[in-house]
């Protein structure tokens, strides 16, 4: 008999199964840190426009693991040299990639742990792996941290056209039901080949990148920024600067202990340590969701009026516009809802606030996505002159939103 | 232009568009006691197994309706006559289905809500829901306590092969990624009849149906009864009774409101009045899950190892076995924990413990599914002589488990 | 038992199942002109790329009836008034919208009815049906001539957002698993709407008009104008001239009954009766096929060859270029194959030649697809101006070619 | 820049992409001989029924090829020794594996080529080829034939769980859309495993081996055997009889080249040679159906109406009983088509005749599928005793069949 290798399998509704080839990869995912993610939805409060959109950062990423075994078989298949200590740098990386988003990651940032960016935390909980796992992750960490010196490693981590996307429009996509965002992340993949250490499409890919390019954009303004979704986050970033400021003042909230941590203390990225880490790493959607199932019955008037709002989806009224938002406009609404809730103007802005929108679907000056041309040489998508519509790719579209009760008399 | 009529509509992944055609129905939706099961999941742990079930209840009762509107159009197709008061009961009863379930309804079941089925929940909720919109369930209810006098309209809502199942099998298929669990819900559908006021299936649809019963088997061994998902839910049902029995003898536990009530008080269906169903109504995942996360870090060893097993991932040992586990093997494995771990007897039944699974795949005795023949004669499915294996699919099939500690010395 | 109504049902592997609602549609579908449908294949000779692309007009004009019927049900849904006999004009209208479609189409339209449309010929098969069936395409005929005075049924089956566009766009990225050319019909069809008669896309639906448009781009350079399905298609018109001008020389060419008549006779638009149209109901993609399995084995080497390249797949090279291909370059090329194939010029024309490839996604000067805006208003989707690269989308792409043989000293 | 490898590519709408990694297999797909099953339907007439089913042999055998890719990866994976020159065998073995099939192959074997299978033709064609490529396909042939020393190879090309069914059942059931006989061959192949040099299924797969078996069975009833296709294809058979007896008659009929050399011509086992292989290799799909298209118009009645009800799909009555068919019954319907028609006997046995279906699911005589047990030991798959139905399976059914004019009166 054949000696029994154990294949480690997960099933995946998109791909069908994925095979996890590597006992340090395997082992990740079996850590507390990682398993983490499994309470930790990809896509944050949209389930309360796209029903089926609660699929988990945990299946992201073992989907990356997926999409990064393909990328490395093709360009080995093309002659390019990959070691097999690359290759599982490459699996280790893209596996942690996304180890440092808390839950309802956008509004945190804007909440809880403010300008400590979730790659700075997922730098911090791969340097902790690492020691634990004795400097196996070091390969790993210089990918993930642009710093390996084959280029084109970095960016299949990192880039505008990483594995990370390809799989995480791909799965929201197929979770939301919104089919247009689907891309064809296969053929993507197969035209994936490297030039002078960088990493390049091959012509015939063409309209396949600009397809993705599409899809992105699509996916922005049909399900990121859906406007039901952003006014569910305002709700939540506002909920939580509500709590905090609650807490400043005395007032006892019910909450997880990790929680409470945070809402009382200052973190900022001098003083993110090991014992913080440990903290965050108990942090996940949990926390947030049972915090505001408690806070509905608040005596105080704001924060359980928002919590409702998100628990019982009786969301603010959002409307967008093109142009910005006229002062006269928001005022009238302001003193209308101050008057008709009788509050004061601090509390008014948690029903009455303003904001934008922006996204931008290629940047090229950030860093572009080359194109390998039969003849050898290589430039950059947005210029073949055929496909002019890039250029508006190019282009930031902003737009602008306001808030306030549907129910304003 | 045309009047402007709104088209409420979900999308979802299965069946692309959810249109919503009745404003009542969407009403019902829009309520809190319906909004909750966006929180509740239709696979309960199974998310441990299968990393993409994280699909909830909200959902498969909205693919329910989807289901009961083309099943109302191909039956009105054939001449079946479904007035519009009907057809909206239909629609509602199906929709309010499962409405009684709890978070990890199996679990509760079995230890905090001993003795109160979810049906019996979901017809008070049903009750309450009717009192609110003015008896206009009473079709709905009728339908849903199978006292219709049109027998084929319980039967679509509850019967051996009712929309119900015809959804959560395909569903539950699509997101653990089990395909051969899906059915050809459409198919069946199209095969529906009424014959004498009941619901038959047309004799072209036979394999379907056979096929549909297979993948309900396929699904119970591979999905419902996994091994791995069998010993997650072994463990919460203990978790939930240790919390009790600590918080009997005196034990300061840290829960939410909702859930501390039902760990305290003693429910069933005598006691369970209005009062005590709004308490349930603010019951779901969020309130177990955070509990679980919070009692990792209890006094009590049992609690914590236990809560910490499911939060991290790392379950007992499960072995499956034809035969049931001899006592002697069982004291053998309970000795030697008990001694491993320092504990009494009560404490290290947590630990080790038996018990058995059990399903059958089609039930004749209780309520049958019957083919219309070319000839225009009704038989039983498992009667008709050349698909001899739904005899095989009737019987019960019984399996035996034993769980212990992996690491046992 | 209720009556027994037929539901007629073809299978189709994109929607499920396709329903027949309607007895004169399933007639016309039973009748051999367009039984005939299903030896013509929907994609010609581009299954020599995309080794899938087998369908055929016959199921793609079901595919629309299907489409059909779902445009119908929402527009009724949202007020709009379409009578039972509107509806069955449109059933009709976009079942024989293709009837006139003759095999390898493009080919044929560019060597055997030169100068007759497959719309002209199409029209005729409806006017011969309309006789037969008593007049009762009368509705279905003023809608496909687009002379309706009920201009939305008109664009239903004719616009820049038809239904057939919307069957094959779909049918043809799936069968060819070109994935980046599906469309999310059901998302249009559900944001149909008709202002002062004429068909409008609410504005919510705006992104999925846009990426219907690019999805088309994308088809025509991926699948339609595939290099290699240009290549074979020029060698299957050379083929069809060349085999005329064997004939108009006397030459015996064996082949069936229908196509020597087309080859040897001039058919045009005056004198395309009655008892052409006939001869022209029974040529299919058969009948080509096995002319050039025949002629592979002919006297002449120009006819023997072009045919073996189709029927063995070795096919001539060509090159794209997005400048015109240099006169001087051309005749290096052709002097090149003249001499080592020993040819004459007019026979060195059939293996050395150029041409130019053109499309234009958009064109709203042609018809446009208008917006519904919230605010009521009607735009052009062209001059939305967050969607810049419509703008790029209007503009003609052209590309020229030279094809040769492979092989070439 | 890496050495530009062609990684040599197929679209197909079930795997995305086929990869070519082998320029041998690239080299035999480009070959004439197998670039004709790209005009043999995999189906046959099944057309007629399932509108969906045009897909190929050609397309078939490129699925064998990655399924046996998958296959060689997953057992590798588990320690399984399988040399460079081994799997190149396999490669080539299941890509040719269905090269001798004719076209409508079931009815050429009764009717054509009597006595001669299409496995003994496919053997000829790959000796053929042998010689061509210099012995390289030595190893394959070997494989092919059963013969090769490592018995899992051989049973990877053909046993009861071989790579070409679990292509053709989930190939087929997609195009024909009858979604119930899909089968997850991903999970198959993952669930292989070598004991003794023999192919085994590891214990959990025995629910997708149960499936796969159910499968089978589904597409058997539901496709293979569809009282439609059956009639069509009796009706082949027919048609082909009546010309072969007319030429022998001396009625001049036309046709192709190849198809009159083998309707005039006697051949078997004995005198299969390369001469009569070379005709056989040019037959294809049109050489059948253009000889239909023809013979509509055929003096000879029979022939003539034979060929009317294919080509417009005008077929003969069918009935499908359980029981067999009395020869009173028969005698009857035989007599009145014989005095309506006023045929003579020989006549009216084309248009009145009856026959037998039978398939079996399982066969575990023949060659069983064996199942590894947790605890090392193999069994067949049929005795595990909670599978009871797999006997079922094993059992033969048998169904009756008589066809007569519709219109009889």
């Amino acid at each position: 008999m054949s000696k029994s290798n154990k294949l480690k399998i997960f099933n995946d509704p998109i791909y069908g199964f994925i095979r996890i080839p590597n006992p340090l990869v395997f082992d990740l995912i079996a850590h507390p840190y990682f398993q983490r993610l499994r309470r930790i939805s990809q896509m944050g409060l949209s389930y309360l426009v796209y029903p089926g959109a609660h699929h988990t950062r945990f299946h992201h990423a073992l989907g990356c693991v997926h999409l990064m075994q393909k990328s490395v078989q093709v360009l080995r298949f093309k002659g390019v040299v990959i070691s097999e200590e690359e290759e599982q740098g490459l699996l280790c990386a893209i596996l942690l990639h996304d180890i440092g988003h808390g839950p309802f990651s956008h509004a945190m940032e804007h909440s809880i742990v403010e300008g400590v960016s979730h790659e700075y935390i997922s730098r911090k909980f791969m340097q902790e792996l690492n020691t634990l796992f004795n400097g196996s992750l070091t390969v790993a960490l210089s990918i993930f941290t642009g710093n390996h010196p084959k280029k084109f490693l970095n960016q299949l981590v990192s880039s505008q056209l990483d594995v990370d996307r390809l799989d995480y429009l791909k799965r929201d996509s197929f979770y939301t039901g919104v089919a247009e965002g689907n891309t064809n992340s296969d053929r993507l993949i197969t035209m994936l080949n490297v030039v002078d250490g960088e990493l390049v499409v091959e012509e015939k890919g063409i309209y396949s990148v600009e397809k993705f390019l599409m899809a992105r954009r699509f996916m922005y303004w049909q399900a990121y920024l859906h406007k039901t979704g952003v006014v569910a986050e305002q709700l939540l970033i506002s909920i939580l600067k509500r709590a905090r400021f609650l807490i400043s003042e005395g007032v006892a909230l019910k909450a997880s202990t990790s929680l409470l941590y945070f809402l009382s203390t200052a973190v900022d990225k001098e003083n993110f340590d090991s014992k913080i880490l440990d903290v965050f790493a108990k942090l996940d959607d949990v926390d947030i969701l049972s915090a505001l199932k408690e806070w509905e019955y608040s005596n105080d008037f704001v924060l359980s009026e928002l919590c409702k709002m998100i628990v019982n989806r009786r969301l603010l009224h959002i409307k967008i516009k093109k142009e910005p938002i006229s002062q006269k406009r928001f005022n009238e609404k302001f003193q209308e809802i101050k008057k008709d809730y009788r509050l004061n103007d601090d509390e008014t802005g948690y029903f009455v606030f303003k904001g934008r929108l922006e996204n931008k679907a290629y940047d090229r000056y950030e860093q572009n996505i080359n194109i390998l041309k039969k003849n050898g040489k290589i430039v950059d998508v947005a210029t073949l002159s055929d496909h002019l519509n890039l250029n508006a790719l190019s282009k930031t579209v902003t737009k602008y939103y306001i808030c306030y009760p549907k129910d304003a008399v």
